[in-house]
């Protein structure tokens, strides 16, 4: 547990809620709500690959959390928990000052989605700093949004904007300007879409996080159907489309999104506006499902594109 | 999640159970049984800290599991579920035939605690192996096994033998001999003890994870009361004693022994014998909890031992 760093403890204990024994037990309680179950979702960031030792502190915990609240959005639960180990070398950069404004970050990000510390340990290492964090929701029982339902006639549906996470990143590395700071805060601080009652209206859904094609396909495998997706009606910012020609791969197979992509049967897609414009999420359509297998893309000009690669690969 | 290795899906699917959606999901659903709440423990185990490379690849998946499952004993929940992270260098020696044994671990105490793998993720590193648990377990709501209700002519128990684990350590490193085996096995292949019906027996109870004094010391802070343990009457185990008197203060203070460390009021403690010895599990006191802080130890001669440390510190 936490105690086994003082400046750990410190800081984290007061993330601590309900069920948690002030981090001072080995296990915490919880329980969802009368007629809910539990959505568990589970994520790990590791130095240099998921954050970079520059990212303000803040936001590294906070996009740990985000990422894992975006894969409770997509099953449509509502955030309650999480647990976080830290695995840390005693001799790196990672001291009193920088855990003092991650812990912040991870305060800020508790009061914006209504959860709290469950507990979790501390452990050292002679490599780079890796954070695992494991987050709880609670959904209706049965209710739980899934991958394996889209219809043909359905139509493809986005949340928010594409690419700028991934651009973001680029820009990170110093291969890229980005003049409104847009993309890079897209990169550091996702926006998770919680929130949306999309029971009954939604036949899939899924949070975009290794690019939308590549997400388009486990909908498509799961759910035994094609996904045609149209570039042309894809959301990309102005920040993104100034980035230019040169980056129009990295724009479009991307990752790091954290948008719902979502199956919709036509007659309900007014509801899916109407929730979205009460969240002022903004909502697009970028394709529909057909019979078939696999995921067809059209490309700027209206013809298919040929892919070589279909998204990220975290390894 | 699990699908960034190949190698790891193949492994780790046949592991996943009820609500895991064969790990193709983001997220896992977990629903505690009607008049249940749910217990969480999380742990991490680092290479070279927590176990070594060359332990076998079986055993270091089951002590990591056994460990959180200590948690889960020490507060009287019954096992349900876990998630897994592992972090780790694609350069390193951890390959196919390492994981599945590994995996190969993980399922046999699976079939023998009776729970399955939810989900998780694998993320690569340039330091060492991290592997990162969250066990999940269920108990009637509200009758968790605390650690604050210890009062002032309780008796202090324990399960098993104590010492062991840390003894099997000094085994591994080479500086001990262990003819039987015994003292390494403890080390690598805990026992939690799990399925022993304490509501209403115990008044608290915790496992011994950094030496008997050391977590004795949690009982009596957070109940507000002293702990008086006598060492004559400690289980130590014959391949431990056999050790000689140079390794006392490691088999005293020790860690990593998983056993119970329980106090109990003396009309209940006939029935906590009864239910130990239906398990088959050995069941010894310790010493009596009286008012006052802290924790006294008598040593072998019958004085008051004078401590210059009181346990594991993991950092």
């Amino acid at each position: 547990m936490m105690g086994e760093f003082d400046f750990i403890g410190r800081h984290f204990r007061p993330l601590s809620g309900e069920g948690a024994y002030d981090l001072r037990n080995d296990g915490a309680i919880l329980r969802p709500a009368s007629g809910h179950e539990l959505v568990v979702s589970s994520d790990t960031m590791v130095e240099n690959r998921h954050f970079l030792p520059g990212d303000p502190p803040e936001t590294v915990g906070q996009k740990l959390l985000r990422c894992n609240l975006s894969d409770l959005a997509a099953m449509g639960a509502k955030p309650v928990g999480y647990t976080l180990n830290v695995t840390l070398d005693p001799q790196g950069p990672y001291g009193e000052k920088w855990f003092s404004e991650f812990a912040r970050g991870l305060q800020k990000d508790q009061a914006l989605y209504g959860l709290s510390l469950l507990g979790g340990d501390t452990t050292s290492t002679t490599g780079p700093l890796v954070l695992s964090m494991t987050v709880f929701g609670e959904v209706p029982v049965g209710q739980a949004l899934r991958r394996d339902r889209a219809q043909p006639g359905d139509e493809v549906w986005v949340t928010g904007q594409l690419g700028n996470g991934a651009l973001g990143l680029q820009v990170r590395t110093g291969k890229l300007s980005d003049p409104s700071g847009e993309l890079v805060r897209a990169y550091q601080l996702p926006t998770p879409r919680l929130g949306l009652d999309l029971f009954g209206i939604v036949t899939t859904a899924m949070d975009i996080s290794d690019g939308v094609i590549q997400d388009a396909g486990h909908i498509a495998e799961e759910s035994g159907v094609k996904l045609v997706l149209d570039e042309r009606r894809f959301p990309y910012s102005p920040a993104g489309q100034a980035a230019g020609e040169a980056w129009h791969e990295t724009r479009l197979l991307g990752g790091d999104d954290y948008e719902l992509l979502m199956t919709v049967p036509p007659h309900r897609i007014s509801a899916l506006k109407k929730i979205c414009a009460t969240q002022g999420i903004p909502v697009t359509s970028i394709g529909k499902v057909e019979q078939g297998t696999g995921v067809d893309v059209l490309g700027t000009d209206g013809l298919p594109l040929k892919l070589t690669r279909t998204g990220w690969q975290h390894f």
